[in-house]
């Protein structure tokens, strides 16, 4: 079974954008048991597009489309793809209604007549419902291929992803399952796991194993091949297991999971409440903690304090402290932790501040330069870090690295 | 003159990574005149390579092929491009020493054997030279097409690309040159935004008009061509005004700019200060308004009170409101950026409320209700907005929804 994805849109070839879509795709296909082979990537171009689906389909069990089913007259995906079937676009009349009750649920009573052409639809092809747009996507066969269509905006893609294309492709694969699993760390490099997992990364080997790095986050991923899926599953699971031992309290969870997830289940597991004072991250650790659904059972409050009389009037932080160890200090990072925790009545409480540049720094206090403070029933800790990159990634990675402090603290 | 970009690697066919690579080098190619009309992607596959480039060969004027020529026996694109233009693979001397001395000066006496296999060119080809690692690039003519190879890598490649692909490229352009402009847009649907620019939309058009989205910000893209760089864009700033004129407050600012970069100007540009107070976005707008470097200089403080006893110690929301009007209210999201306001001294506050979900929603107040306040010298004023989608959009938006009602009001 081999699968090419095919994107449409001027923004991919003229490079206003990069092609996460194909990555999305190709890593989920693959984890399902598809080989990607291609990727192509053509502009709003009608005849292009329909030139790449006649080849492709001759050639590919499965292809995969994003982009170009939007609304106006560059999206031209609808009609290459019925021309490429030798087939008419024809009405859809619930995905007119979908897309007429979606501008009613905005309070919007008419829906632009321009919306009107998203719910044609080549003739004899299968809807895939669109939960988060007025986007319809679908799916159909041209010569060897099952095409399938779904938008380029990402989130939308990936919903009509996971649930409409998934399941099709499942009923694609021969018998034989594949089953994966994934464990996921934080606080140690990609190179030191590749050590310790080496000789687990044999491309021939069943369970496969293979790395995933994300902003500091490791995934560790094992696909296992089988004839039933009870049997794959006990060679993930047998997997998992050696691989923990090997990657110790660096491994934070399973299967995705992330950071804010695993800190979220161990603060509600303990009954414990958590409050955040931020100065560089802004309220980024408050946002991660809160992206999890339910974190109003733990997370109480978040103090933004960027000036340094909100740190004072907010946190309790001395004057004197600010002026004689300065703002971005290991004192007023505990002190912020600590105050925080106070203020709120929280079980714990998490600081930071730094300089995240891209001015600001000295040859002293380097742009960087961060401290992370906790405070807890037990006590206080702070640590320091001298960060690589620029503004955006040194205040993503000092939030991770606070939720990863949280993590071990509580693991204690 | 048209160009297609080539990307060789598993890494990219399988996901593992994006190609960030093909879209640099689009954007890129785009600025100097070069229309990229075709992106493709291969595995590290000897004979789908060929076959790829025997293709675009016929097809194409220009091809920049990234990836496989690193020292493995996985790196087939030296081999692949000898054999599309028929020739054979030569020891090139310079190279082989140039490899050698990079090892010498990390202190490294002895060139792996492995890494004699770089210093192989196409018969015939003329050296791209690689000022950050040991892998020579090439460039050929084959066919139709100036083939040009580059690492994967992509500090090695952008490198080179800068040094020594840009002037040759530069060689082959006609006379005249491209500017681009563009206008970024919210709070108009992407729908409507087409149809008052619609004739300017036209695809043979000059300058050439196009519509991106991007979670709500709507950029309206201008590419005007002309034989000097003046008269294009004297071009772009014609048609800026008359797409300026149609769509009158959406136009938030201009080239890429973001919404909390240009609040962050009108707060300065005033003089200002911020204070914003958050529950369903749980710090999102306070992050987006300190992504701005240098916006210390306007923002104090943010409150993320997400628990009510939060709202009424940090905010002054007095009890009895919350609990007849409830926490997500107009009266309740007033109130928070009145008391946001008055506690950090500020100029402006802004507050957002809501039911962010996945669960929460009652049918009176259903998940994606959100009220947005605002407080100023002059007064107050709140929306409501029933949203759509997962908490991260729903939270997103209601961000972008909160930064774009003080654009608004700041115009006033």
């Amino acid at each position: 079974m081999i699968a090419q994805v095919l994107s449409v849109g001027n923004e991919i070839i003229s490079g206003r954008i990069a092609d996460t879509n194909a990555a999305y795709i190709s890593n989920r296909l693959e984890s399902l048991g598809v080989d990607v082979i291609r990727h192509v990537a053509v502009g709003d171009d009608l005849a292009a597009l329909i030139e790449e689906l006649l080849d492709a389909s001759e050639r590919f069990d499965l292809i995969l489309i994003t982009g170009g089913i939007g609304p106006t007259r560059d999206d031209i995906t609808r009609q290459a793809v019925a021309a490429a079937a030798g087939v008419e676009l024809e009405l859809h009349e619930p995905s007119l209604e979908h897309i007429r009750e979606r501008f009613r649920s905005f309070g919007l009573p008419h829906m632009p007549q321009t919306n009107r052409v998203q719910a044609y639809l080549p003739k004899g092809s299968t809807l895939i419902h669109n939960p988060n747009g007025t986007a319809a996507g679908f799916r159909m066969q041209i010569n060897r291929a099952h095409v399938a269509v779904l938008p380029g905006v990402p989130p939308e893609m990936v919903a009509m992803f996971e649930e409409s294309v998934v399941p099709f492709v499942r009923t694609l694969l021969p018998r034989g399952v594949h089953v994966t699993g994934s464990l996921e760390c934080f606080g140690m490099s990609e190179s030191l796991i590749d050590e310790k997992v080496h000789d687990l990364m044999d491309p021939t080997a069943n369970p496969l194993v293979g790395l995933l790095a994300n902003s500091g986050q490791i995934t560790v991923k094992i696909t296992a091949r089988a004839g039933d899926e009870a049997t794959a599953g006990r060679l993930v699971v047998q997997t998992k297991a050696e691989v923990r031992k090997r990657l110790g309290g660096a491994v934070l969870g399973e299967d995705g999971q992330q950071l804010e997830h695993v800190v979220g289940q161990m603060l509600a597991a303990r009954g414990l409440t958590i409050a955040t004072a931020e100065s560089c991250t802004g309220g980024l650790i408050a946002k991660k903690l809160t992206d999890v659904p339910g974190s109003s059972a733990y997370f109480l409050r978040g103090y933004v304090t960027y000036s340094n009389p909100s740190k004072t009037d907010l946190l309790g932080v001395s004057p004197e402290l600010l002026k004689t160890a300065g703002a971005v200090s290991e004192a007023v990072a505990r002190a912020m932790a600590q105050g925080a925790r106070a203020a709120a009545g929280a079980g714990i409480a998490v600081s930071a501040t730094g300089i995240a540049g891209p001015s600001g720094g000295s040859a002293e206090k380097p742009v960087g330069l961060v401290f992370i403070g906790i405070a807890d029933e037990a006590g206080s800790e702070v640590q320091r870090y001298e960060l690589r990159g620029d503004r955006e990634r040194i205040r993503e990675r000092t939030a991770r690295l606070a939720l990863d402090m949280v993590r071990r603290r509580l693991e204690k």
